[in-house]
């Protein structure tokens, strides 16, 4: 296998990564939501938490997609 | 293997990201479900996190499509 | 290995992205019908979340069975 | 296989490491947020454990990230 | 496939391992956090126990990645 299939199939596996981070993002909200429609009035003063632990989840997704993305068109 | 081949099962390969960012929405709408079915009254509260969370969840998967998209027809 | 071999290699690991879109369908389903059976009176009332959230889901299936018929017969 | 052809498919495979923290870190917000909203006022008392955790467990995805990178660029 | 690439895909998949690793941290501070939160109280007496199951979780993690290390530049 030369270089230049290696990198497609490289960006192919990559998109696996950013599967498994959706399942992190995911289970985060599903339990935000879940203690939010049991507690509602807490719900606000935690938001800040949410989003915090939303972005470096979401962070280590967009690292994989970034990985995709120099396999395709920078390497 | 060669480059034309590669970015075959690239795709192919792409495709189990958009499965797995698919069980991160299914969570994400499951423990909402749950948690409206047991506080009906504070669902519609809560329906701008769920929104939020599902629209960066299903961009992960989105995402991998799109990565399975270049490999076929860009790449 | 040749294209022509490679896309019916992708085809079938895009199914794999199928199967596991469809724990994620499931886990959906899973909850709600649990919750629902909780407290029958408010199922009614959610039903419109539990069918975008399928929508929405079921999606990412469908993505990945279309990356499997564009490598089946349109690559 | 040559070396320049398998250290693309390295980096896409390092990229799956990342995702699989992400699952950790979000387990890891996911369940600070649902205890939180049961009991908001210890939510502060626990940042620091939160914090520290959520350290400790994106390291690993980052070093996942890092082996993806000097798989590209550096060997 | 010659060594001088099988190592750089060694790299790739020893990454994984610091993935699933992360899962066991976040896994472990989740259900810490968890609990800290139910009892506040209890949670200080609790932290040495948090930490040495920390340490020897996150310890496999800094494994694999000395393995990835080692198939980078010291093989």
């Amino acid at each position: 296998m030369d270089a230049s299939a290696a990198k497609l199939i490289g960006a192919g596996i990559a998109a696996i990564g950013m599967g498994l981070a959706a399942i992190g993002v995911g289970t985060l909200f599903a339990f935000f939501l879940s203690g939010a429609l049991r507690n509602p009035a807490a719900a606000d003063s935690q938001r800040p938490n949410l989003i915090f632990g939303f972005a470096v989840t979401e962070a280590l997704g967009i690292f994989a997609f970034l990985v995709a993305l120099l396999l395709l068109f920078a390497v």
